[in-house]
């Protein structure tokens, strides 16, 4: 039912459809690069399968394809940027680079960021500080789905975290999250199936706890981290608002239930409290701390131990952050990414109105 | 059941006894507060109820009275310390306070200790940093109790992560968490009334699930926050994971399975790969980002309209991450903290053992 693409190919027409907004070709590709990241991490729902979504973003004037992108406010160590509406598969590198950059100076670098877009994979930006030796840290907010704990109201995004973390000889531990239980997108995997969710997922839109996996789509809410009270959910909930709050306040971009939303037909929020969608990046130099060969050796040595822990009945290995998404990507740079009868419809649109061969 | 003593009487007396093991009078001050503030904030596990605990360590020569806290590596933004094996709860705020004066200088600081022991409640440290208009960030590693996601092998601490952020008119934003689904200090409670834990708090020692209060006593292991697999059990597991690199690895401090016991009966781990247990603190200045006024007005907007989110039924309002405790310090001051009888032994051993007034 799903047909692989060469990683080459959809880089191909991605690129072309970002150039064909008025992107330059050095955004074009870094938005390219950050999109399919997605792909190949095996997160579909944050791919190419989005490509449309951000077109439509630049439709409605929403995106700008030739942002400015400034830094309002530095220090040493941190700084804000404010994204001038472009992509945030492009405003996020440049905010990560600079994060780099305060690393390589004063030993951490950290960056908030207003006025940008959906980012793409909050796991692409982290990992961007894997090759210098340095801890690269990236969350966003997004616009809200999300019900706090005793909440029945969409108050935050799925606000992700992401943590990367260089290792010797084997391979970066890469922690990359939704702060809820499960992403909207495996709620439509098991909707396209037919399957109900798991209890602690989602609540109808009354606040009720539910397990339709096609709730969100009548109005309902999905579950912080945790699920109810009894199970911890206060504490998803508190990372989703510290990461609301990390990349929405810090920056004077927008937070909370204020967040613009990614679908272009949904009308923004009104009095919205600051500029367009906010993100939050950290790199630490790992000599900063203690010689890198040294650190390195024992995250090898961390991670060997983790591997090899007892499992319990019906597990083969316990995984490392990161796991299955590396070998995901191996898969599919060799395979091919496998991508659904709708999304491919939905490439093709994009590829007669743009004239762009898919 | 309970009595309630003061907290000046509680202070009176943890002071004198930190003063009896040799503590210098700074220290033991500085040990008395933020050991006291986990009773006020109504953590009750990890309060003077430990106090005896933190006594045995030094009897066991695991603790040392007079440390002399040293930086052994820094840059402008960051610094390793050996805590000298210091009490936790006086090397933690010797740490803050560094990273709060490199915020000061450079926008953010950054520290990372090793050579410690307990530190108390991660929430007090974290809160050091508000009243100069900062964010503070603490967490620690602990002694192996949890099983990774798909493992039936005691391999990470309850390593709790806390995050305070300031507000203006509104009470500070204060999350402060075990990256576990509950507590150990929650089954202790559960099982003084003979009640069963919730589903996803417990493994039995084979691995499989329990609902048995008791089980960790029987050797069995608490879950990350999220429970299982389907429930999002490898987000707590890679909180709980990125806690103890941090604290650990980034320091030199022990890991993993590995970390030193607080209980100074069980013998130390063979072969500690590092010294210790480990911290890490970060400081935000938040007008390294944007000028603290708007911070603050921002965040008393968030605040309030989270406060007034639509409740699920049953529910009369949102909490805000620090409200319970921040309720529990106005009401345990006036009214006084209320004590076990079985902590009430313990203190009054104490008082006889070291010839001080309870």
């Amino acid at each position: 039912m799903n047909t692989r693409f060469s990683y080459q190919q959809l880089y191909n027409f991605s690129l072309n459809i970002f150039l064909k907004i008025g992107c330059s070709q050095a955004d074009a590709e870094t938005a390219t690069r950050s999109l399919l990241s997605a792909d190949l991490r095996g997160v579909d729902s944050h791919g190419v399968a989005r490509l449309s979504g951000y077109i439509r973003l630049w439709e409605a004037e929403r995106v700008n394809p030739t942002p400015v992108i400034k830094i309002v406010h530095e220090t040493p160590s941190t700084a804000v940027i404010d994204g001038d509406k472009g992509l945030g598969l492009v405003v996020a590198p440049f905010a990560m680079q600079l994060a780099i950059d305060k690393a390589r100076a004063v030993g951490t670098g950290w960056v908030s960021v207003k006025n940008s877009n959906h980012f793409g994979i909050a796991g692409y930006h982290a990992m961007m500080a894997l090759e210098h030796d340095m801890i690269g840290i990236a969350m966003t907010n997004a616009s809200a789905l999300v019900a706090p704990t005793f909440s029945s109201e969409r108050m935050l995004g799925t606000n992700p975290i992401a943590v990367a973390i260089p290792a010797g000889r084997q391979p970066a531990f890469v922690a990359d999250f939704a702060t809820t239980t499960a992403a909207n997108g495996k709620l439509e995997i098991l909707q396209r199936k037919n399957l109900e969710a798991p209890t602690g997922w989602v609540l109808n839109k009354e606040g009720e706890p539910s397990t339709d996996s096609g709730e969100i789509k009548k109005g309902g809410l999905l579950l912080p981290l945790g699920g109810d009270k009894e199970h911890g959910s206060h504490k998803g909930y508190a990372l989703g608002a510290i990461a609301d709050i990390f990349s929405g306040i810090l920056s004077g971009a927008s937070y909370g239930p204020w967040v613009p939303p990614f679908p272009a037909y949904i009308p923004m929020p009104e009095n919205m409290p600051g500029e367009g969608l906010g993100h939050f990046f950290g790199v630490m130099r790992i000599d900063a701390f203690r010689k890198a060969d040294e650190f390195k050796e024992h995250m090898d040595k961390w991670i060997t131990r983790f591997r090899s822990a007892k499992t319990i009945a019906g597990q083969e290995k316990v995984l490392i952050p990161g796991d299955p998404e590396r070998e995901m990507e191996i898969e599919r740079i060799k395979n091919g990414i496998p991508l659904l009868p709708a999304v491919v419809a939905d490439l093709e649109a994009l590829s007669i109105k743009f004239n762009v061969a898919f």
